[in-house]
């Protein structure tokens, strides 16, 4: 029980905020190393500090099984949040204050990566492969992370079974909560344009905001799906309006929205931008798309159950199989192989004050050390 | 003939640019007092060069008929908008060029001003009280001009029988239009408040935006009324949308919007603003107008036929009697007693080579003229 919480500390005093490099992954190779694994470390990016394209560290860890093995991943990341003030004690100090260990990243997610590779010490090398996808680029625009550590792997032909994403996924207690998909998002810019004129005289002008209106009625009013069995229905927000129009006698020349799609995996990022430019056309507008992420699901089955199973036997509680809440990295992961998130409660995450139970952190460990385990064994 | 064109030069010599105060003041006492007028005039107005209550001169002047004679007033201003660049020869150096006169308020409206000095000479003082309502505040607040007079001629006794304003009314050719009335002008700041929150967990949150939307879909499509015999419909446009929110997967906390309504006389500033703000509320949102003017009307008659009948006489023209247009400080005098805008052509008001043609000015002299000997003829 020691054990993990020295690692967990070992990584929380290492600063990380997103974008990281460096140090925190020095730390996590002097632990991966002797466990047997082989790292491969590299940087992405060459934009200037706090720039999108800032340069990121990213890690991959593997020890390979006997030939014909399963090949299990963990996935996960060292980037945090930047701590904001108003901390008890250094959000770069770990300091633990009765069950309580505080630190930026306890939950999300250094308090997972410690559990992770303390889970791997107690598996037998030759159960099976075994690999690390850590990144330094999660939190930020994640544009130079996990994409590059997937796009590494395929070179490589690194090629996992089952992928388990450490996320924060716990909601009131450890266990309670496992997540078997995300939504997708896009964010999508609309546009009307008209002709600038005198409101005494608005023949002679055209007025876009009209025309907008009657678009984003259309749009509001519109239902995407009506959920599925894994999904809640796709949500669509309108969140912003601009014109910037300071004469109050002008009919202004433009009119903008903005808008938010958070989707299930009845549609893709393309098909509802399609569908809203045909509506933003219609009104005489145009429509820019930003897809930030696709929906992922990994069925309930095989994969799930083992880590109902586990989560059973250290916790007592079901894990319920979730889709709720924003993007994570699992929506790029999805790519390689079924991938679910499960990890500590997030009820501090990104927060002041980030903490984590410390009998959460050695209960993690034996959770993830029989989904390793149970992973392998498959036929 | 040339003394009407010195009139107009003299004034449009002396810069005015809204606030006008002092010096164009001076040149118009000048003229008036020989032709046996009283003048008055006075400051309003105490805030800094630039503010909305920086000084503005008022002038007031009166020739008092025999006893029990009618009183004919003419209205106007000597302040104009400020000239821009760009300009062919000075805007305050009146220069006659082939059949025009260039220069800052040539028709807007020291041109009117001078016919108007120029039809008073000819007119025997013994024909009836005459009066001068002139302003240094039309083209800017109006807020210390026009109302400011109003007040001192009823504190003064002074109740003219009809009052001309020499606005620029004329389309195409001198005479075509006079303005027998205007529409009042109303800006309404409409506002929803809603609940902040993230775009993943809107149940959390409230979205202001759709109300606002369904708000504005309602009030576009509200028809205020179908005109009347003198007025065309009340028109009402959406000017302005405002959310400011820079965060894409954040649902705002507030949506605004600005319209603007110029209405007919069906309604008034308060009456409309209700209705308004009946619809805003009914969406969950709220409203807060600013009347910028009430509409007036005089009913095409007796007035409108003097005018008629001495354009007729010296230009052939019918002039048609219009409503449209902006404000202007005819929805004060309207208070006073029967009101009609008739000027020289409007092309070139507010624009850079603002001119007028001299012909007309003699043509206008003579048209106020008739106008006047028939007002004061009356029984
Ligand atoms: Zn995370
Ligand atoms: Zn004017």
């Amino acid at each position: 029980m020691t054990e993990v919480i020295d690692l967990a500390k070992r990584l929380m005093a290492a600063p990380s905020i997103t974008p990281a490099t460096g140090p925190v992954f020095d730390v996590l190779e002097a632990m991966l190393v002797p466990l047997g694994f082989e790292i491969t470390r590299f940087t992405r990016g060459e934009g200037e500090e706090g720039s999108p394209e800032a340069p990121v560290e990213n890690l991959f860890a593997i020890r390979r099984g006997p030939e014909g093995s399963k090949h299990f991943a963990f996935a996960g990341h060292l980037d945090v949040v930047p701590p904001g003030g108003g901390w008890t004690s250094e959000p770069f100090a770990p300091e633990q204050r009765g069950e309580l260990l505080y630190g930026r990243g306890a939950v999300d997610m250094k308090g997972s990566i410690a559990c992770m590779v303390d889970a791997v010490a107690s598996v037998p090398a030759d159960a099976g492969t075994i690999s690390f996808i850590v990144t330094g680029d999660e939190e930020g625009p994640a544009l130079l992370g996990t994409r590059a550590l997937i796009d590494f792997m395929r070179e490589a032909g690194h090629q996992p079974d089952l992928c388990l994403v450490g996320e924060p996924t716990s909601v009131n207690r450890l266990g309670d909560m496992m997540k078997i998909g995300r939504r997708g998002s896009v964010n999508i810019w609309l546009e009307v344009q008209g002709t600038q004129g005198h409101v005494a005289y608005p023949h002679l002008a055209d007025n876009p905001i009209p025309k907008l209106v009657a678009m984003l009625a259309e749009l509001d009013a519109l239902v995407l799906d009506e959920g599925t069995d894994w999904f809640q229905p796709s949500n669509l927000e309108i969140t912003d309006l601009e014109v910037g129009n300071p004469a109050h006698n002008v009919i202004p020349e433009a009119a903008k929205a903005r808008i938010s799609i958070r989707f299930n995996d009845c549609h893709s990022g393309a098909s509802l931008s399609e569908q809203v430019a045909a509506i933003a056309q219609k009104h005489g507008g145009s429509a820019l798309p930003i897809i930030s992420g696709e929906p992922f699901l990994t069925p309930p089955g095989e994969f799930s159950d083992i880590i109902a199973a586990a989560v059973k036997a250290e916790t007592g509680l079901d894990p319920e199989p979730s889709t709720t809440g924003g993007t994570s990295d699992a929506r790029f992961l999805r790519a390689l192989c079924p991938v679910i998130e499960f990890g500590l409660c997030n009820a501090t995450m990104h927060k002041r004050d980030e903490a984590v139970a410390i009998h959460d952190l050695s209960t993690l460990s034996r959770i993830y050390a029989r989904i390793v385990r149970a992973a392998l064994e498959r036929k």
